[in-house]
């Protein structure tokens, strides 16, 4: 530990923005990387979320104890200044009811349902017959004689051959988020989906569907992908078999809640800020450990880890943790906004918020100029395994804050298992593997350092 | 499938030794990744390997099962020629008794040991005072005065700053290998260590150990981290403390059993070898399932894929499964012995030997000029994630194949995970992930192919 600060000491000394240097760079990456994965809090701090407080999808209860937790926790650790936004949000409760079922053969077959986020209720239970299709345009072909007064039944496998997990999840994406309102216009009186997931098991995986103005709004649930395996069988062997449906999930009027804020103040560029982040809120059935628990304790554990290491940032260094990204993105566009009116400048964001996987590098948004001097850090980052430093997408909670001056970045995580949890009951704190979130929180932490140095050019 | 079928067809026509083409090698490995990702059966071979066969170490019945096994499923792919090749293995049985308890402030503690594969038994039970050290020098230090007697604790954490898992198994080695045997060079009556574990749970982890000439032999077994750190506690507050070993497992005579080998034949080279491998054998708990039923089902999917594209090697392409890795190397030492009397060219081999997980790229033992080819394939692998083109070892199976010739691959894993259930109860079917299994599968067999297309060089 006396090497640790010695070194931290040497390496403070001349110190100034826009100097590039290896050997100091690489030493500093080194620091972060030891005291992550010697004395990390990130781990643990996620088991009291995931235990403690649990889901929270934004405006519930849950969520504004996360946002307590959120902020004491930032208290505890002394950063410079910790404070709470107001953000106004989205509001969508789940009820006691979710009951699915059908008969086939006089038969009745319960199975594990999931509402939509943001789907209406059943009203007492809906029978209908199914029908079957994988996509729109196999709905639209079948036209209101066929699909009237009957519940639609999505069920389109992921596509195993994307190599990212998250383009197989792209492409089923209009399926959960426009299902029910494609459905709707053909005179469904309800929808029921095959999971967005690549586990062959029995969790559905819930998500935020959107209904269109003109239209009905009727009710949309996900089923497991092996019950819907075996709904598109009994379909097979039974057209007629009637699908029952009770959910009494209903809307309630937007309420006031908060993001999270917390500073390391800059010793040259106060003013100009770098943000690292995720969102605090998560679908309200499993642990949100995944998603994103492990965006917030990463991000947390950016800030304690600089700090522990007596780095003093030139730019102001903040932690957002953003709240309702699930249902309307109000913490990001909310944080963007005022940070527009308020006309503070962000040179760089950095989001966590795909899972707490093993990460690959990062992805990034921004000029030419600023790509190429990301991707020069990658021979400081390749002996911690992180190869990928390539363009695409951050964030959703960021995302928001794009200009011309800001870059944005993503930190890539291995997908492969992403969407196994994603989204149900089974994103809890045991299927996230310590040295894999340390790793991440890590990789964070050293982009951060590296942005925070060359002050990330405009051009 | 019809344009699976078409594009093989355009790319198998005009194929020749040494012929490099992007274009076309790009093509092949999509086919690959396709075949494997939509039709992938690795998964569910290392389903029956584990759950229908179990763990298998080798010299037991299990490990004969699972020899017939393999044979009859490389034969059921109808690959151009399945043989069994005779190898003389080594015979360790645990027994049936395994207990591990200490008495403190009058309390007696239970806790979950195993025994080091190869320790003697202890004939009745051993009970004795505990000293408990981190290296072989302050076993030293303490020299036989301290130390005669008693049971010797090596309680020494794996080292979590390491980036990669394996260094950090790699430090720890000796105390499980030699901790036994260096104990009883002063007097030591058993020992006991904190398992090379990355997990912190009540899972033992077992692993070879080996006594030396000249010196008694003591019995050895291993403890979870989570025991190892309360002993280590106990020990602090009562120095005196007493531990109570009971091991019923013992060395028996050598065994015949045998390596399994299914080629496609070469269509231009013959009597040129290029061998996809890992081993069948495993430890004795749990089921093998990443170390290495993993290895073993990819393997086998390497020939299956090529076979499934319709692609014609120009070398003959060997999958071997090798018996008996874990005691002994038997099946890897054999097999380059008969290879080398035999006089059988082998121009490339590749293992798995790392478990199931996302794979990262591959590491390679060769020359200059082997690894400036191999390095100049990073573009055509980078697109499904694959980037660690790196010097370094291979596999203890094909390690023994060493010579001027030949070019040994290991498939690059992640490493965070691995450690949390190598060698112990945990190995476990359910903690293979498919997609990740199928990844490594599909990255196994692109090598596979670009070293058959290329015969890579032997200078």
């Amino acid at each position: 530990m006396k090497l640790l600060i010695i070194l931290s000491a040497t390496l403070l000394s001349g110190l100034s923005k826009g100097q590039s240097n290896f050997a100091r760079d690489s030493a500093m990456v080194s620091s972060i990387y030891q005291e992550v994965l010697a004395h990390g809090e990130c781990h643990e701090n996620l088991h009291f979320l995931c235990k403690n407080i649990g889901n929270r999808l934004g405006g519930s209860l849950s969520a504004e104890r996360a946002i307590d937790w959120g902020k004491s926790l930032c208290e505890s650790y002394g950063f410079d200044r910790v404070f709470l936004m107001p953000v106004e949000v989205s509001h969508w409760e789940r009820g006691g009811v979710e009951k699915g079922s059908y008969k086939t053969s006089g038969k009745t077959v319960k199975l594990p349902i999931t509402a939509l986020g943001g789907s209406v209720g059943t009203n007492g239970k809906i029978t209908a017959e199914v029908v079957a299709v994988k996509t729109f345009d196999e709905l639209k072909d079948l036209g209101r004689e066929k699909v009237e007064g009957k519940i639609v039944f999505f069920n389109r496998p992921m596509d195993p051959l994307a190599i990212n997990t998250g383009a197989a999840y792209g492409n089923n994406y209009e399926i959960r988020g426009s299902g029910p309102a494609e459905a709707a216009k053909y005179g469904a009186v309800g929808c029921i989906i095959r999971s967005l997931s690549t586990a062959d098991d029995r969790f559905p995986h819930t998500g935020a569907t959107e209904y269109q103005d003109g239209f009905p709004k009727i009710p949309g649930a996900a089923l497991s992908v092996v019950d819907s395996r075996a709904l598109g069988q009994a379909l097979q062997a039974d057209p007629h078999l009637r699908f029952t449906l009770e959910l009494s999930c209903e809307l309630l009027p937007r309420v006031q809640q908060h993001n999270v804020i917390a500073e390391i103040t800059g010793t040259e560029f106060p003013d100009q800020y770098i943000v690292v982040g995720g969102h605090l809120d998560s679908w309200d059935i499993g642990e949100g450990a995944h998603d994103d628990g492990a965006g917030i304790v990463q991000s947390i554990e950016v800030l304690r880890t600089l700090k522990a290491i007596g780095y003093r940032p030139l730019h102001t260094i903040r932690a957002v943790l953003f709240i309702n990204e699930e249902f309307g993105n109000d913490g990001g566009e909310t944080y963007a906004s005022a940070m527009k009116s308020e006309g503070r400048v962000h040179v760089a964001a950095l989001e966590s918020d795909g899972g707490g996987f093993t990460p690959r590098g990062f992805s990034m948004q921004g000029t030419d100029a600023q790509y190429e001097l990301f991707r020069s850090w990658s021979t400081l980052l390749e002996p911690y395994n992180l190869f990928a430093f390539r363009r695409g997408g951050s964030g959703t909670d960021i995302g928001p804050l794009k200009d011309d001056r800001v870059a944005l970045f993503g930190l890539t995580v291995d997908s492969q298992r992403y969407f196994d949890f994603h989204h149900s009951a089974n994103d809890i704190w045991e299927n996230v593997n310590k040295r894999e979130l340390e790793m991440g929180a890590a990789a964070m932490a050293s982009l951060i350092y590296l942005l925070d140095q060359t002050g990330i050019p405009a051009e």
